[in-house]
C-alpha cells in the first residue's frame, strides 16, 4: 500500500463565474523529500479572492494556474520529515503548497513561525498575507495620515477589517462598506469603524449620498477591494489629491455588473488630481518584518480583532471558495485540512 | 465717443461637441484701472484643450465659466496705463484676461516677462503653461528616468511636443502618438522622437501592436493627453510598476468615442501595479522657476523646437478653438489679438 496525499487541481477555466466543475480533487502518491528538502502536512489552507485571477489565462500578477495544476494557496503546515538542516519535524511553517494536504520544499518561500505567539490560523489572516496587504496598502501605497478620512470596501473581509482597525489606531475617520446589515454591525461594534454602509441595501446614488454624509469634508483615502458600485459611489466623494490603493476588484473579477465607462474613472483621476496605485503585497514582502513588529503585539494584546470562517476538509475548498467570491464568508476564509500539532 | 474693448463670452453650454453658437462676441466699455491697478492690451491669446472643461457645469479643476462670462485664457499683454507701482506702460505680462482684447489687474496671477529673451508667443506655449505642464508631468508626476521608454499622446501638441523633446534630452526612448502622417513626420524629423504612430491610420488592435513593436521591453511612462483609443492601446503595453501622468483626455471631453468599460483600466492598474496620477499645472506653479531655469536656455539655444498655429483676430477664436478640439491645429494654438509692442 502506497501512502497518498490529496490535492485540488484546476480542471477547466471558468467562462465567467467559477463553478464546482472547474475544480477536481485528486489522490496522488505522497511526495518523498530529497536531500535538502522537507515534507510537511497542511493544517490550515487560506482562500483568498486573488485566486480567481489565477484561474484565468489572462495576464495577471503572476502566471495563471495551468489546467491540471494544483490551485495556488498559502498554507500553515507542520514539518513531518526533513532532510533540510534548518527544518525539523514539528516545526510550523507558512508554505505555498496550494490546495493540498501535503507538500515538499527546499525552503524557498518558506516562513517559519512561532506556534505559541498566536493561533496558527492567524498567520494566514491578520498576521499573514492579508494582514501584510492591509498594512502595506494603508501605509506605503496610500500614505494614510492621522486625521484623514478613509473609505474601506469589503470592510469585514480579511484585508478590509485590518485596514479599518489600523486606520482607527492611527487616528483616522473610518467609513466601511460591506454587504449586509450583520457585517455592517460587526464593523462598527466589533471592529470600531466610525460607520459602515450596506451596499446591498443602497443603490449607487444612495451609496454616493451616504458616503457624502459620512464624510462631509470628503474622502482622503480609498482602500479599494471591490470595484463596481462601491468604487463609483466613492469616486465623486474623493477630495482633491486623494489617494486610492487598489488591492482588488472582486465585483469585477467575473465580468460585467454593468460597469461605468472608463472615462468616468479616468476623468475623476484627472479632475480631482487623484493618485491611484495598484499593488500586490508580494512586491513589498521586505516590509513584512516591520509589519510583524508593529501588528503582532497588537494582536497579542487584543487590540486587533479578527474573525474567521472555517470550512472543514480539503474536499470542501471549492465550495468555500465559490461562496467567498459571492461574499458569503465573514472575516478570513480558511479550510481546516489537518489536525493541530500534538 | 466711449472707448470700447472686445471679449468673447460663453453664450450657452454645449450638449456634447461645442459649436459656434456657444460663444458670443461682445463690445463693452473699456475698463478704467483704479488705484493699484493697471490696464493692458492683449497681444497673444492662448487656446488650450482644458477650456473645453470650463464650458461645462460639471465639477472640474476650477469653477466652470458662467453663462455670459468671458471665456478663460492666459494672454500675453502690454501694459498701456498703470496706477500700480510695479507695472509701467510698455511692460509685457502674462495675464489671465481670458478671450478679451484688454484687461485690468491688481497684479494677482500676473507674471512679468522679459520680452527680449524669447518670442512673446513662446510664453504661452513652450515657456508658458503648456511647457510647465510638460516639465512637471514628466519630472514630478511621472518621475521619468533616463533609459526608460515613454509614450506621448497628442505628440505634436503644445504639451506633448515638449514632453517628447525633454524626454529625449533626458536619454529616454520616445514613442509619439499623433493624428495624421504629417504630424508623425514632424514628430520624428523635427522633434527627434524615436518613432511616431498615426492613430488615424490604425485601429485599436493595430495601434496596440505597433506600440508593442516600438517598445519591445514595454512602456515605463505614459504621458496621457487624450484617453480613448490611444490609452486603450498603451495600457496593455505598460510595464509592471509603470507610471501614467494624466494631463488631459481630449478624446473623451465631449462624450462617447465608444469607450472601454471601467474595469479595463482599473484592472490594468491593479494587475500591472501601475501608479496613475492626475494633475493640473497650477497646483505645481511653485516649480515654475526651476522649469524656466532649465528650459528657457534650451529654447534660446535652439535645442527645443516649437511650432505654432496662429489665428488672426479675437473674433476668430471660437472657430480656432473648435478646430483645436478636433486636432486641426499643429503645435501651440494662438490667436493674435493685437500688434507687437512698438
Amino acid at each position: 500500500m502506497t501512502e497518498t496525499m490529496q490535492r485540488i487541481v484546476l480542471a477547466s477555466r471558468p467562462d465567467a463565474k467559477p463553478e464546482p466543475a472547474n475544480f477536481r480533487l485528486e489522490e496522488v502518491p505522497m511526495p518523498i523529500p530529497g536531500e535538502g528538502e522537507f515534507l510537511a502536512r497542511t493544517i490550515w489552507l487560506s482562500l483568498d479572492p486573488y485566486m480567481r485571477g489565477r484561474m484565468s489565462a489572462a495576464k495577471s500578477y503572476a502566471k495563471p494556474v495551468e489546467i491540471g495544476e494544483t490551485m495556488t494557496a498559502q498554507v500553515v503546515a507542520e514539518v513531518v520529515a526533513s532532510h533540510h538542516p534548518d527544518y525539523a519535524p514539528g516545526d510550523i511553517v507558512i508554505a505555498p503548497f496550494g490546495w493540498a494536504s501535503h507538500g515538499i520544499s527546499d525552503g524557498t518561500m518558506i516562513e517559519k513561525i512561532d506556534g505559541d505567539a498566536a493561533p496558527l490560523s492567524a498567520y494566514l489572516g491578520v498576521l499573514g498575507m492579508p494582514g501584510t496587504t492591509a498594512w502595506v496598502g494603508l501605509n506605503d501605497i496610500a500614505a494614510a495620515q492621522p486625521g484623514e478620512t478613509i473609505v474601506v470596501s469589503a470592510a469585514t473581509g480579511a484585508v478590509g477589517s485590518l485596514v479599518g482597525q489600523l486606520a482607527k489606531l492611527k487616528g483616522m475617520r473610518v467609513i466601511g462598506v460591506a454587504g449586509g446589515a450583520e457585517k455592517c454591525a460587526y464593523a462598527v461594534e466589533e471592529l470600531g469603524f466610525d460607520t459602515c454602509l450596506d451596499h446591498r441595501a443602497l443603490d449607487k446614488a444612495e451609496l454616493t449620498e451616504a458616503i457624502a454624509k459620512a464624510a462631509p469634508d470628503g474622502v482622503h483615502v480609498y482602500f479599494e477591494n471591490v470595484g463596481g458600485k462601491t468604487l463609483e459611489a466613492t469616486l465623486p466623494n474623493m477630495r482633491d489629491f486623494g489617494r486610492i490603493a487598489i488591492c482588488g476588484m472582486i465585483a469585477w473579477y467575473s465580468g460585467a455588473d454593468n460597469p461605468a465607462p472608463a472615462p468616468v474613472v479616468w476623468g475623476a483621476i484627472l479632475r480631482q488630481k487623484l493618485r491611484v496605485q495598484g499593488f500586490i503585497v508580494f512586491d513589498h514582502w521586505n516590509r513584512r518584518p516591520a509589519f510583524l513588529e508593529e501588528v503582532a503585539p497588537l494582536v497579542k494584546a487584543g487590540k486587533i480583532t479578527f474573525r474567521e470562517t472555517v470550512e472543514d476538509g480539503l474536499q470542501n475548498a471549492p465550495a468555500a471558495f465559490l461562496r467567498l467570491l459571492e461574499g458569503g464568508n465573514f472575516g478570513k476564509q480558511l479550510v481546516r485540512v489537518g489536525a493541530d500539532p500534538a
